[in-house]
Formats: structure tokens, sequence, C-alpha cells
């Protein structure tokens, strides 16, 4: 017989994960979502082998349950079915915040397992509708699993990994992903958003290049879930603010000071760090 | 017989340029460069259709001469070579300041007209190597014409803008360019290097996605270009930095202040902002 993977919520990133999951070893891959035109799309569109609106049809005999939801979603989901997962099933996720995650799924019985997930893919849309197979591509797969994971769960979330498409599996605490992505993801919407508050923004029509779209493209953005993942990493995410707005201003002051040597040193400075960085992707090569 | 476009300055914008423009209305398109391993490596590969180290040899007689040099490199040659210009013939360049470039070609005798050029194109890499000719597609190309350039040569920019790619083509004033560049685009550099300085980015590496990569790629930058860019339009810069501190800082009093509504309402209305922009062009569908 085959087994089960349900995936609750079809949203953006739900919906890429039913549909890029699809034919994944002996997986039946279901798709649950409260909305009925979500589901009508998902059934007429493929998303997932099967889709119901019934959680409590599908989550007793997932070996796999993947809580796609907003995160104050995935708590409340985590203690409304707690006595329903499948004992020796994994329950996992894949929010932007895993500290309160982890914390919340605690509240789970002995017997069932938790990973706390996060794919670093996504776009600036919502809904099922924008969701596609390759939305994994290329990108890495952060795991937060507890100390108790058992080894087969754990290699069961790295081989999703690899099907759907991701680049590398990092494996990291909650308390480390959550600080570091209070500067790799959080801080960047912060920027995005505050850019656009600029008095120049839709003077701006016509003037912009693409590092400009490259920067404020993520400012459209989902607002109930960024106002979650802001506010439940607000400590993390204000370290990182105060941090950028420290280099910020060092970079405004090089350039009142006029000193054009010393501010050409900065940007040497910079650009080298950056350049040691040496992110690889498709990214790199896209036209500024 | 042909005309003439001299393209002077092989690097990765003239590069570009001198293949995009390859077959433009009854034009000969020849690359003019100091640096022989350049000259050398446009000869190879068909980088305009020909090429030559001696600026006295083709500007005399060129039709249109673009001048591809860093800004200061624009003002310099300009006064060397006021003289040399072709009495009728169109000089313009392709730099992202404007104001000390019109300046800078006032020096030029009259019957020599001068428009400001500025595609919205580029990649954080440098170089005739990089060079290719679809750089421009889809770009914005704007221009800054004297009140006095003839109706003749701002047509053939507006051509030769179509003829290699552009979506549109945007007139305005020196002093407008510079203002709403510095938001657009040199802040943007600002905010990637500023990004690139953090104490994590070393740490960061397999937990960043497509925001981070979008925001920080142009930190890579050639920094004797931007140090020119920058000091020479650092009143507008400075505003441009004024303004986004403290649009950040009311972001990082949101946050600090705990009150999850305000947050939110924000949030909404930053996003909305962006929404309205509407922002068009192959970057939107980007993954996150």
């Amino acid at each position: 017989m085959k087994k089960t993977i349900a995936v609750v919520g079809l949203g953006l990133i739900g919906g890429s994960l039913a549909l890029a999951l699809k034919g994944f070893e002996d997986f039946e891959i279901v798709g649950v979502d409260v909305s009925q035109p979500t589901l009508r799309f998902a059934a007429e569109h493929g998303v997932g082998d099967a889709v119901t609106a019934d959680a409590m049809e599908v989550v007793p005999r997932a070996d796999v349950t993947v809580l796609c939801l907003h995160p104050r979603g995935i708590v409340r989901f985590l203690g409304e079915y707690r006595d329903v997962f499948k004992p020796g099933s994994l329950v996992t996720d894949v929010c932007g915040v895993k500290t309160s995650i982890m914390a919340g799924a605690e509240i789970l019985p002995e017997g069932v397992d938790f990973i706390g997930c996060h794919p670093m893919a996504g776009t600036e849309f919502s809904g099922i509708e924008h969701a596609f197979a390759e939305m994994f591509q290329k990108s890495h797969l952060i795991l937060t699993p507890r100390p108790s994971s058992t080894p087969e769960h754990v290699s069961l979330m790295e081989r999703m990994g690899a099907y759907i498409g991701c680049k590398d599996v990092v494996k990291t605490t909650p308390e480390e992903h959550d600080a570091i992505l209070a500067y790799t993801s959080q801080m960047m919407h912060i920027i995005a958003l505050s850019v656009c508050d600029d008095e120049q923004l839709f003077a701006c029509k016509g003037f912009e290049g693409s590092s400009f779209r490259g920067c404020t493209r993520v400012a459209a953005l989902d607002v109930s879930l960024w106002t979650e993942l802001f506010s439940m990493n607000s400590p993390a995410l204000l370290s990182a603010v105060d941090r950028l707005e420290e280099n910020l201003h060092a970079y405004r002051e090089a350039l009142a000071s006029g000193d054009v040597k010393a501010l050409s040193d900065k940007l040497a400075h910079s650009a080298g760090r950056k350049r040691r960085m040496d992110l690889e992707g498709p990214d790199t090569l896209t036209l500024e």
C-alpha cells in the first residue's frame, strides 16, 4: 500500500510543494485546504494526487504531515490535531520562523516526531494560482530537527529536499535559523518596504533598473504572513536592523565627508566582502 | 558611403553597445579602446564592425561618438578632443550622472551637439569579456538633450535606443536625472554595500534566498566607477540616504513597539505602494 504525505494548506508554498512532491518514492500526496475554490483549482491542476477539505480524514493516516500555514496557524493546528497524528509519523512545516514553531510542537505526544523545515524559496505572490513545481529548484532547504528526531525521518526530509530540486540541505538549531534569517530574509523585506515608503517612489517610473527591481520586488508581500514573521522574531530582527542602520550611516558619513579616497577604500572593502561571499545560483547573471 | 558611430571605451557597456548597434541603419560601428587585449578580444568576437586604438583616426569622421568611459574620463575626453569632433556631429555618453557631464560638454564648439544618455542596464561585472548584445533589452533609455539639441539628433538617439532593444526612451533634465537616480540606482548600491558590511555576512551561507541575492548582487561593483558616481552626485545621494534612514528607523520603531496591529497597518501601506508602482519586466517573476 502507498504511504501518504498530507500537505496542509495549499497556498503558494503548499501548492508548489504538492506539485513538486508528486511521484516521490511510494507516497501519495494529499492536499488539504479549507477553501473550496482552492481545492477546486488544486483538483483541476493536479496539485497533489488527491485533495480534501477534511484534515480529519487524512491526518490520522498520514506518514508525513507538512504544515504549510502561516506561523500562528501552524501552532494552532499542532494544538488542535495533537492527538490525531499517526503514531510514529513525522510532522514538519515550511515557515520562516523556527523557535516559536519548535516550541509549539512540544505539545505533540511522544512518538510523533517533528522536524522544522524552511525551504528558502518563494515569490512575492500568494495563492495556489501562482504555485509551480519548479519553485524549490536550486534553493537551500533548512532543517531544524529535534535532538530526538530519528535518523530515518531526517533522511526522509533530505530525500524529499533532493526530489523537489533543492541544491542542498542545511541543518541548524531554531535559534541560529532565526538569528540568521532575520538578516538574510526578514531584513531584506524591511529594506524593500522602507525603500517603497520613499516620497520619490511614484516619480521614479522610467528611471529604475534591475538593482531597484531586485531590491524592492519583495515589498509586495503577504501582509498577514510577514506581520507574523516579523513579530515572532522581533528581537533578532531588531538586532539586524540596528546593525544595518549603523553600516548605512557609516556610508552616509563617508559620503558627507567629501574624502574621495576614504570613500573608495570603503567601497573596495564592502565589494571585496561581497565577492568573497561568491554566491552561486541563477540570479548572479540577472541584468542590472 | 556608410556613416560612422564611434564607441569610445569597450568595457562592459561600450562593448555591449558596440555589439547591439551592429547593423543599425547605414552606420559602421567602430570600437575605440586604449587596451590592446581589449581590442584583440573585440576584433575576435566581432564587437563592432571595426576596432582601433587611435581615436584620432575615427573621431574626426564619426557622425556619432558615444563616450563609454567613467564619468571623469568622459569629461577629460571632451576637453582633449573638443576641436577634433566632426562639425555637425553628435556626441553622447552612457554614464550614470548627467549634471557634471552636461557641464563638461559645454566646452564643445558650436555645431557639435551633445545629448546626455543613460541606458538603465548593466551587470555587476566589468570588462568586454562580460559584454553581450542583449544587455539593453527591455531597459529604459534616459536622455538629457540640450535645449539646443536638434530634433534630428534626438530622433537618431530614439532610433538607436529602439534598435538595441530598449523598451522606452525617457527625456528629462540632468538635474532631475541625478535626483531620481540617486534614489533608484545609487542608493540601491549603498544598501547592498551596507548589507555586505554586516558581521553575519559570511555566517549566512546556506541561509540566503533570492531576496538576499537580489538586494546584494550589485555590491560586487566596479570601485573606481562607483566612487565617481557617488561623489559626483553626493548632495542628491545624501538626501536619498537620509530619507531611507528615516523610513528604516520608522520600521525599527514599529517593530520595537510590539504593537502588532500598527505593524500590520504599516506593512499594508508600504506593500500597497509597491503594488501601485506595478513595475513590469522580467524580474517580477524571479524566484524568491
